[in-house]
């Protein structure tokens, strides 16, 4: 749906909505044929499902498995393939580094090159959190520009950290640098495209010339002796969430990638250093006055599926599901509960398979679904929908769209 | 989809078909967990769901609330969203008034004024249809031509008509005139863009000088000494829809603004005074022999849910059901019941809610849906469509396409 038309139907009011994101939610049958949410023991969960809508929602397209950027914008509301925002953008959205509009934007991953030149250690030795800001710290003092353009240092989490080069026009069709396997020696950065622009060449040697001064600086290292960049992406604005809904968007996740990609679109990110559910949700009541639209974000059951352990990811579940009473005391006028994407345990990775979702409110139309999970949710009144065609469904539940047309 | 394509495939043949419209037919659960299509004992919609093939369509988009125009419009194959009809052009094409392209029009409320200027009553005491046709012909003798431009007068129903502006290019991007409370003074009529356009200021100062002349006109009634303007539109013809499918196109409705659709759509509007859904069919079946689609339009269900009466929208359905051998009993080779959007009776209002609908025709592959109603169409054949996928529906099933491709 074309944004500015959704927007123009928004009439704002009093009411509360949450949106609660199970990564990789979604899965498929494990060794004794159910799910993890089939096998998990959710009565929560259920009871919603009961007195919800439910259906299941395709992150980007049939058959397309998203990353976490792509997959949260789409929940967002925003079309995935037209606000594709590269890592490099993502991942320093995530810490406190404020962007300006043209921003090149590249992830760092310390690394360590052996003496032959060859990459020994991809993530060098997983540099500590401490050792990455040193390391970090020492190349910000020791680069500040490149060839008259400026660059920026910014410390993500442990062996990751972040490039930006800022003053010119550049542009970000760039390769990675990191040759992917350890034994080879990194790559040059080099343009994608057959015949590359001007900005794409002037990006390249930019890039290049910071990789050479890095190495030249960190060669008395002993771990992080390198830098390999990848996920190049110039930094352009998202159209304002909090603007183009007429409401405050708060959001509270535990990893930097989601509340970067929260911050990108214009949302409030709530920074108390939480790490797990109880603590996200303590903010989430401590915050609840403050805002209107909350995205609160649990990690866990995508960390479960990546590492192919159902157990952990039904235990994960269960412990969304103990909470969720948390979430409901706040009695938000509508509560949807989803996955951004499925991450199933038997292929340890994020998947295309639609994500089940469940919204509560007054006015959802309730469905036969008893149940939480994949399979129950295919008789949910919502059916199986885009995932951009969720947001509209919030607002319109909050009472928060007009009606169209005469 | 595409009208041109669609229409490329469309082979003439001898079948009827009948487009049964009950307007605002779904809803959600009322008191007793059910809605007014579950609760209503509806034997012959009953049968119908049995026969033919059932499933639920989404009107405009989901979570977008339609007003009856952009309904209609979508159950008749255009997109919405693309053509939006202005209530000036909407209402004055209920009427018989016979529209040129490049018409401006808008929608005109009697209402008094107080002797400070403020509106004391927007529907000028919901003045009667003999005195607003009377205070339009007032008017019509007075104002034919203001700057330049003919102004043409048409009465409406009771305490509403319509101006229009003709011989000019004017652009209706206009707010209204209506303050929407009494105790406020009428507002002058801007136009709603920043920068508005040569045309648009034009219009608003035909548009204010019209309202200006009216009010010296009216001095002396008592009660309609006023107008307000609104829903400002410039009419264009929408695609013929008769050309486009090759069929005489027949439409039976009861209130203006239906058969206004219907006409803008090129339909013939059948005007013989009919008011009661028994008189609708009556006239369906002594004109069944003139056309090959019907549009047959019952309002009732859609009063009653604006009206938060949960009874009354039961004995609408069940009136709609008494009904319904009759409309069997002309043997249309498809006949088609849905309604063009939800007006839940507790939100007393239009809504985004999915739509039943039941095609029966030889060709309509069955499904396990037994009972016309919301919950039990999730199970059916045609799933969750979107309104515009229903006409190639129609259209199929009464053998009017041709393969695509070879």
């Amino acid at each position: 749906m074309d944004l500015h038309l959704l927007s123009s139907l928004v009439v704002p009011n009093q009411s509360k909505v949450v949106l609660a994101v199970l990564d990789g939610l979604g899965d498929i049958a494990g060794p004794e044929g159910l799910t993890p949410l089939e096998a998990a023991r959710t009565p929560n969960l259920d009871r919603l499902a009961e007195k919800g809508v439910c259906g299941l929602h395709i992150p980007v397209a049939p058959g397309i498995t998203p990353g976490s950027g792509p997959a949260h914008i789409g929940l967002f509301g925003y079309d995935p393939w037209r606000n594709l925002i590269g890592r490099g953008v993502l991942d320093t959205a995530g810490t406190d580094f404020v962007f300006q509009p043209g921003d090149l934007a590249a992830r760092i991953n310390y690394a360590t090159l052996a003496p032959d030149g060859t990459v020994a250690d991809r993530r060098a030795g997983r540099l500590d959190d401490a050792e990455g800001r040193r390391v970090t710290q020492k190349l910000a003092r020791a680069i500040t520009r490149i060839d008259g353009v400026q660059v920026l240092l910014q410390h993500v989490k442990d062996y990751r950290a972040a490039a930006i080069f800022r003053g010119e026009k550049l542009d970000a069709r760039l390769g990675d640098s990191d040759p992917q396997k350890t034994g080879f020696k990194p790559l040059e950065v080099k343009p994608l495209e057959q015949k590359p622009t001007p900005e794409a060449l002037r990006a390249a040697r930019l890039a290049n010339l910071f990789i050479e001064q890095a190495a030249r600086e960190l060669a008395g290292e002993k771990k992080a002796n390198f830098v390999m960049l990848r996920g190049f992406d110039v930094y352009q604005p998202l159209e304002d969430f909090c603007r183009l809904y007429q409401w405050r968007a708060v959001a509270v996740a535990a990893y930097p990638m989601y509340k970067g990609v929260a911050r990108l679109c214009g949302m409030r990110v709530i920074d108390e250093g939480q790490q797990k559910l109880e603590e996200e949700i303590s903010l989430l009541e401590k915050h609840f006055g403050e805002g209107d639209f909350f995205f609160l974000h649990f990690k866990k059951t995508d960390s479960a599926g990546e590492d192919g352990n159902f157990a952990a990811k039904v235990s994960a579940i269960e412990e969304f599901d103990a909470q969720l009473p948390r979430i409901e005391a706040l009695q938000p006028q509508v509560l949807c509960i989803t996955g951004d994407h499925s991450t199933p345990c038997v292929l340890r990775s994020h998947s295309w398979h639609p994500v089940p979702v469940c919204l509560v409110a007054e006015s959802a139309r309730r469905d036969d679904c008893r149940k939480f999970s994949e399979r129950e949710f295919l008789r949910g009144g919502l059916g199986i929908i885009h995932s951009t065609d969720l947001l509209p469904l919030l607002l319109a539940h909050a009472g928060r769209l007009q009606k169209f047309g005469a």
